[in-house]
């Protein structure tokens, strides 16, 4: 989260600062970034979609970043900027426009630190936070308010972390780790043995003494779960970054640079190799292996290994043009289905 | 969440407040709401499906509200009242009978409110609470244990917000809203941009610096989470209300009195138009648009825009009667796959 | 959550204890347990399955666990123990190497204890942690730092709350109930009348006036969401296990001994009997009855009552072998698709 800054810049610094071409009056004066539909004179807005260029006519935006295929579109901005790639140029000015909220250096007085925990320079520990004892936080760590970090856990330097957040004891996580509200680090796994004991059947619980390891630069969407090894470590690789609402099971590994949307769910000591995709709300059975670069669609259920590379969907999930092919091909049996029973009526007959 | 009070009411003064028809004995005193296989003799119950009419044979409540085709099914209870809808009626009767949990007004020593924010008439912040600058709390609202509000966020006038809530930083909720525990309003939307930083592949974070606005008379459930903005702010509409842990992406907007249900999933940029129903675990991709009343089944993976007032359902999502005639089909054909094959081999011959 | 203790065993001690013979060097000292790829010289490792008998070759483990049919397998550990079950054995000698966190009995400065309430003997309650009033928290109880106990709740001995649970007011809890980080009990089903009010139509909210009880011996994974009853109770069995993120709508009752997997919902009024074994991301309709021992496959969608003691799968769920055959069948079915539609066409003309 940002906020706005007093900075602004004219069109013609806009265009600069992109490698842009200028269209329109270079003078116009931006001191913020908004939507086509709601942006005003003081705004720069941005359109990369044909879908959109309807709101470019009604626009109150002063000017615009737009695709040189959508360059000539109708719409009354005083100045057009014209880049190849809209979006990213909109995202390499949203510093100039909008500056991070300040995390001022200090322990609130009302947050709690435990014996021994060892604090990094320039460390913000909001109120209600509460660090165990021999816990290790880097520098420049940000503990949001209410925020939890369980006993020997350690953080690296310039730790993110939300209100709330819930950090298990002896859990580790790397530089530049962000968990938003909500998170939990280091749950228990679902872990029973079911049998009998004194004569009467049981789930008896599986200590959980594995460690839930977060790797650099990952981030983490809000209230999501990752639980802690059984014996082995959970472990999520560098650079991956999980949408709200994931759950991740025991003794799962997650490669590097990951991509997992919301919701999705991967039980039990399954792997996810580096580079992989997995859409909102995908289930992965335990024990899988979801090889490097592979991309599973929203919602798919995979029950078998999906090689490296591959796209897959649907439930049982199977390689994606698979899958659209039975769908289809589903919907237009369906329409032929009184014509098969006639057909197969003559034939026994 | 309310509470048991003091007071009592006859079997006649129900009669007389549900409009009932009153059969028995009308001095019977009721002092609580059960249902029928908990029900004592000081409790009213009520009985409005065929299914559970077995249950009254053997219930102990005093007196039953009872839908007028069930109103001589056989039971011992003293009383009934014979209403047209007994639900609704028994809706009407409950805040005669507990009243809510008092909020006393003030703000408790352990928590903790930062510079200039603003609270209103009778606010109630209980311990553990944390305010952050700026933020200003509308008349009345109660802001449960150990939430936090950010810095900057406006309540509206009779807010109630359960435990350990988390809004981030400028987000807005009109009045009357409800926030169930857990709950994140505003955290950062799942958006990266994916290209090569110095020589290194990254998912590079996009500042999200829109907010999340959520309207008057919205009730979300427990740990649900709404995304803020990346540029544009994501909105949901005046009295929608949403299930538990749901999840609603960055720049969506939900309209007006919409209904999402539990586990559902939206992704970002999509618009569900108002009066829509999402049943639960529902998953809407990114971009579309639901129309305003339509209704999308249970599990659905909805990859296309939904037109307005249509009923969809399955994955991929199509009309209801399309996924119910597919999904027939399927199980018919597959009854008669050898007979299909055979009669493919002999056409082949 | 455990953490390492000094202690230690040979590796004849562990023989003795698990009951398995020894073969190697029963001097062999061992101070913990680590999966083969991780573990070091004076750590135990085990071998349950042919799939992991590869990292035997490469440990650097002290001693094995070894079920007796990959007995023989190469690698130069310096003793190996073999056991019908390694997996049980090892849950067996868990406690010998680590102990739990240690809980010390008392009130932390920081945590709010309301008026009237009673906390039994040796409970521990952190930092943050707020109690309602007349709350009742059983012996030996610990309830983790920035947890919310409502007014009125019940809790059983040897209670574990971790940090930021949420009790809601009036709920209870069994004996030996483990609770997980960010776990909600009690929150208010999704229940409203929708209607006119004043010429308006809204949704129009069914106060929550039952409770939610938890048996004893349950343990609910990590934010975990179970509603409070609308007028009956919502009800989880005793022993009974809920893995992460779980939904319980209102009125739902649980049996004993379920097994609930991550990401489940079960919608309002919905039974699921003793033993029933829910799997992940399965979503379940209102009002149905899940039978005794029934088994229900990981993102089934059930939509009818599902018998006793069955094995169901699939959107609609359907019984387990109709379900595979029919996903079998459509992949076949869309393969033939042209020669079908030829064939029709040939008996069409």
């Amino acid at each position: 989260m940002s906020q706005a800054s007093p900075a602004s810049l004219t069109a013609a610094q806009i265009a600069e600062a992109t490698g842009g071409r200028l269209v329109g009056d270079g003078e116009t004066v931006l001191s913020g970034i908004a939507p086509l539909d709601r942006a005003e004179r003081d705004e720069l807005s941005f359109l990369a979609s044909l879908k959109y260029a309807p709101l470019l006519a009604a626009t109150g935006a002063g000017a615009i970043l737009v695709s040189p295929d959508l360059a000539e579109m109708p719409g009354e901005v005083r100045a057009r900027i014209v880049v190849a790639k809209p979006h990213e140029a909109m995202l390499a000015l949203i510093p100039h426009f909008y500056r991070p909220v300040p995390r001022t250096p200090g322990v609130h007085a009302a947050a709690v630190v435990g014996p021994e925990a060892v604090l990094g320079r320039d460390v913000c520990i909001e109120a209600g936070a509460v660090i165990g004892a021999r816990a290790q936080i880097g520098d420049r760590c940000w503990i949001g308010a209410n925020t939890v970090v369980g006993e020997g856990v350690r953080i690296g330097d310039d730790g993110q972390l939300y209100p709330q957040v819930t950090v298990y004891p002896h859990c580790e996580l790397g530089k530049r780790v962000t968990l938003h509200a909500g998170v939990r680090i280091g749950s228990d796994g679902f872990g029973y043995v079911s049998r009998k004991v004194d004569g009467r059947f049981v789930h008896e619980k599986i200590p959980h003494v594995g460690r839930a390891i977060v790797g650099d630069d990952v981030e983490i969407g809000a209230n999501c779960c990752i639980d802690r090894g059984s014996v082995d470590d959970t472990v999520i690789g560098a650079g991956t970054k999980l949408d709200n609402l994931v759950h991740i099971g025991h003794n799962v590994r997650i490669g590097r640079l990951c991509l997992v949307l919301a919701q999705v769910g991967v039980a039990g000591s399954a792997r996810v190799e580096d580079g992989a995709v997995l859409a909102g709300q995908v289930g992965v059975s335990g024990h899988l292996t979801i090889g490097a670069g592979a991309k599973v669609g929203a919602q798919a259920g995979v029950i078998s290994d999906v090689p490296a590379g591959e796209s897959w969907s649907g439930y049982p999930a199977r390689p994606h043009k698979e899958s659209l092919r039975a769908s289809a091909a589903l919907f237009k049996l369906a329409g032929m289905l009184k014509k098969i029973e006639r057909l197969l009526d003559k034939a026994d007959a």
